[in-house]
C-alpha cells in the first residue's frame, strides 16, 4: 500500500448545476492505494485511519491531486500528424489524414505508434480516453495490447468506412460487421478495455454499412458508440447530398440506430434546435473539441447553448489529436474557455475540471470506476503544480482562491504542470 | 567576433504580397557577428570570406536561426497577471489590472518586475517590443534601466490616463504633458531604447488630456504613439457616449492629431469601413493581438479584410500580456492562425513569421537596425529547435518542407522550441 498527501479535488457533480457543494477540496488531504491499484481511502489527513498512519508516504505538498483527466475523442493513428496545414476539414482529411492513417495496415508501425500514443496521453495527466483507430484489426490490436499492458482505461474500436476514401483505407458493410464483431468478443471487458462501434463519420459510409453499423449495436445493447457530427458546414452540406431522405446530419445516424445512451458524437457545432432536441430525447452526448474546431476553422461551439437549452444534450471535452493541436487537456479547456467567452457564456475553471473528470467518466459508462477520489475506484490520478515555470510561479502568488489556481494552470500549464500521473496506483509519468 | 552555423531564415518583404521570392533561407548558413554587436556578414557557409573562416563557430546544426522576435503590443506592469478570470474587458481592467498596476508607484517593485518581464521576453525569443507601462515615471524608468542593461530595443512611455480609473492610476492633463516631455528628454534615443507616446485609451482620457497629448505629438515628430482602439463592443459603445461629437472610435483619436505613420492602435477589432479607411490615409497601423481577443472574448479580428481591403491597412502582432494568455509569439501566432480560420482567410507559417520580424520591425521603425539578418544590423536573433520535445520530434519526422516546419513550430512550440535568444551579439536566454 502506498499513501499521497497533498491538496486534493474531485467533483461530486457538475459544479455549474450542482454549485459549490459539487466541489470537494481538502487543503491537508491523504489518498491511501491499496496493493489491487484501487483507493483503498482519502480524506482529510486528520481523519486518517491509524493503520494507514505508519506507510510510506508521497508528499505533494502543496500541489494538487485531481482524479486522471479523461479525453472522450481523439484519434490513435494520428498520434504523430498534429498541425498539418490543412484548409478546412475535408481538405486536412484528404491532403493529410488519410495518407497518414494508410500506414497502420502495419503491425509494426501502429506498435510503436500505440507507444508513442499512449506516452504522450501519461505525460500530459490523461489516464484514460476513447479514441479512434483505423480500419485495420491489427492497429486496434496493438493499441488495446499497449494499453493492456499499461493497465490504462481505454476505449476504442476498429473503424468503419466504406466510400470517399483511398481504396487503402476502405472496408465493407460485410468486414465491418465481421470485424467488429470478432473483435467485440477479442477486447470488449478484457481487463480495463472498453470496445466501441466506430463508424467514421456519415461522409465515409454507404448505407448498407451504416445498416450494419445498426446491427451491431441491436446485438451488442450498451457498447459505446463514437463517431463525428456536424462539425464542419461543407461536410454538413455533403452529407444531406449524400443522404436526401433525411432531415438533417443526425437524423442520418438516427435512421440506423445509432442514437443510444452510450453515443459519443464528436462536434456538433452546427446542430438545429431539432438535432439537439432529439440528442437529448436519445440521451446521447456531444463531445467538444475547441483546439481542433479552432485550427480548423469548423465553427465556434455554444456550449451551454447545448447543455442548457430546452433539451439539454450532456456535452463532453476532448483534445480531438489531430484536428486538434494539443494532447494537453489545459490546452483544450482553454480553448473551450475562449471559445465560451467568444459565444457569450464562459465556462468556470470548476465546470471545465468536471467535464474532464467525473463528466467525462459518465459519458464513458466508467464513472463507477474512476472521475473522482472515492475509496474503491482506480487510483488514477494527476498531480498538478501550479508553480511548474517561472512564470506560473509569478502568477501563482497573485492567486486568490482555488479557482483562481485552477484556471491559470489550464490557461498557462502545459505538460511541465503534470508533477506525475498515476495509472491503478502506479506513477507512470514519462520523463521528457 | 563570432560566428553561428545553421539554417538562416528571414524575409525581405512580407511574402503573401511579395511571393516566396521574399523567402530567404539557407540551409547551411553562417552568421558572423561583429564585436559592436552587429552581424558582419551572413550567407552560405561556401560564400564565407576567408578572414572569418577560423573564427570560433557556435553551430547549431538544422535549427533554425531566425531575427529576433519583436512584439508590438504589450503591457510591462500587467507581466504576472495573465489568466486572471475577467468576464470582457472592462470587467478584468476595473476587477484584476488597475488593481495590480497601482503598485508601480514603487521602484522597488518595478524593478524586480522589468526584470521578470524582460526575462519571459528573451525566454520566448523576443528581443525587441513595444509595451504599455503606468502613469508612475519610476515604472517607466525601471523598465528603461533594465532594458538599457541588456542592450535591447525597447519601446515605451508613460501612460496617460485621467478618467475612469482608482485615484492611483490617474494624471492629469498637465502631469501628461510635464512628465512626458521629461521623459522623453530624458530616454528617447538612448542606446536603443524609444519613447512612445502612450495614452492608454479613448475611455480613460478626457478631452484635455487628449488635447495635450496632440500637444506632445506636434512637439515630438515621428515619435511612435500606442493607443488601444475598438477592442471590445462594450467599449466601442461607451466611447460613443463619452465623445458623443465624434463620427467614431477612430475619430476621437484623429481629432487630436494622434492618427500618423508611427502609431500603433492595438485590437482594430470592430472598425468601420470609414474608420479602415482613415487609417489606411493616415498610414497609421492595427495591432492584432489574438490570445488576448479570445480570452476576453472580444472578438474576431479579420486580418486579410484590414490589410487587403480597399484601403489596406498595415497589421502588426502583439502577445498583449496580460490580457493575452502568454508570452510565446509561438502562441500568438497559432491563435492569429486559428482566428483567420475561423473568418475564411488563413495565414501561412510564412506570413506569421514576417509579422512576428520584420514586419513588426516596419511598424516599430527599426527595420534599419532589426527585423532582418542583413550584414549592419543588430545581432538580435533567435535560434528555434524544431525537435525540442518527444512530440515535436515525432511531428518534424513528417515535415514535408520547410513551410511545414515552421507551422509545426508555430502549432506546437513553446519556449522549449526557443534553443536560444541573442541580443545585440550575445546569448541571453534565461533558464528556468
Amino acid at each position: 500500500m502506498k499513501c499521497l498527501t497533498g491538496q486534493i479535488l474531485d467533483y461530486a457533480d457538475d459544479p455549474r448545476r450542482a454549485g459549490d457543494s459539487a466541489i470537494r477540496h481538502i487543503e491537508d488531504g491523504v489518498i491511501v492505494i491499496g496493493d489491487d491499484g484501487r483507493i483503498a481511502w482519502s480524506g482529510e489527513r486528520s481523519d486518517l485511519p491509524a493503520n494507514y498512519a505508519t506507510l510510506e508516504t508521497i508528499d505533494y505538498g502543496r500541489k494538487l491531486i485531481l482524479p486522471g483527466l479523461i479525453d472522450a475523442h481523439l484519434h490513435f493513428p494520428q498520434y504523430r500528424m498534429l498541425a498539418a496545414f490543412g484548409k478546412d476539414l475535408l481538405d486536412w482529411l484528404n491532403r493529410y489524414t488519410f495518407i497518414e492513417e494508410q500506414r497502420y495496415c502495419d503491425g509494426e508501425i501502429a506498435a510503436a505508434a500505440a507507444r508513442a500514443f499512449l506516452d504522450e496521453l501519461l505525460r500530459n495527466g490523461i489516464t484514460s480516453c476513447l479514441a479512434f483507430s483505423t480500419i485495420h484489426p491489427v492497429a486496434l490490436d496493438c493499441l488495446f495490447d499497449e494499453a493492456s499492458r499499461r493497465n490504462m482505461a481505454v476505449a476504442s474500436g476498429k473503424t468503419l468506412m466504406d466510400r470517399n476514401a483511398p481504396q487503402g483505407l476502405l472496408d465493407t458493410p460485410q468486414a465491418a460487421y465481421d470485424d467488429s464483431t470478432a473483435l467485440i468478443a477479442k477486447w470488449h471487458g478484457k481487463g480495463r478495455l472498453k470496445y466501441a462501434i466506430s463508424p467514421r463519420f456519415a461522409v465515409t459510409s454507404t448505407e448498407a454499412q451504416l445498416e450494419a453499423t445498426g446491427t451491431l449495436v441491436k446485438e451488442n445493447p450498451g457498447l459505446l458508440i463514437q463517431t463525428h457530427l456536424s462539425e464542419n458546414p461543407a461536410e454538413v452540406e455533403f452529407v444531406a447530398s449524400q443522404f436526401p431522405w433525411s432531415k438533417d446530419y443526425t437524423d442520418v445516424y438516427d435512421r440506423y440506430g445509432l442514437l443510444t445512451p452510450s453515443s459519443l458524437f464528436a462536434h456538433g457545432i452546427h446542430l438545429s434546435e431539432r438535432e439537439l432536441a432529439r440528442l437529448s430525447e436519445a440521451q446521447s452526448a456531444v463531445v467538444h473539441c475547441p483546439t481542433s474546431n479552432n485550427f480548423l476553422g469548423s465553427g465556434l461551439f455554444r456550449l451551454h447553448h447545448t447543455t442548457e437549452s430546452d433539451h439539454p444534450v450532456n456535452v463532453g471535452v476532448g483534445c480531438d489529436v489531430a484536428g486538434g493541436m494539443s494532447y494537453s487537456m489545459f490546452d483544450t479547456l482553454r480553448d473551450a474557455f475562449t471559445v465560451s467567452q467568444l459565444v457569450g457564456s464562459r465556462i468556470s475553471a470548476h465546470e471545465a475540471f468536471f467535464r474532464a473528470t467525473l463528466g467525462n467518466a459518465r459519458l464513458l459508462g466508467t464513472d463507477k470506476e474512476v472521475g473522482t477520489l472515492e475509496a474503491g475506484k482506480y487510483a488514477d490520478l494527476v498531480v498538478l503544480d501550479p508553480c511548474a515555470t517561472p512564470l506560473m510561479a509569478e502568477r501563482h502568488a497573485l492567486s486568490r482562491d482555488l479557482h483562481d489556481v485552477l484556471f491559470a494552470l489550464m490557461i498557462l500549464g502545459d505538460d511541465r504542470a503534470v508533477a506525475e500521473t498515476w495509472v491503478a496506483g502506479d506513477p507512470v509519468k514519462p520523463r521528457s
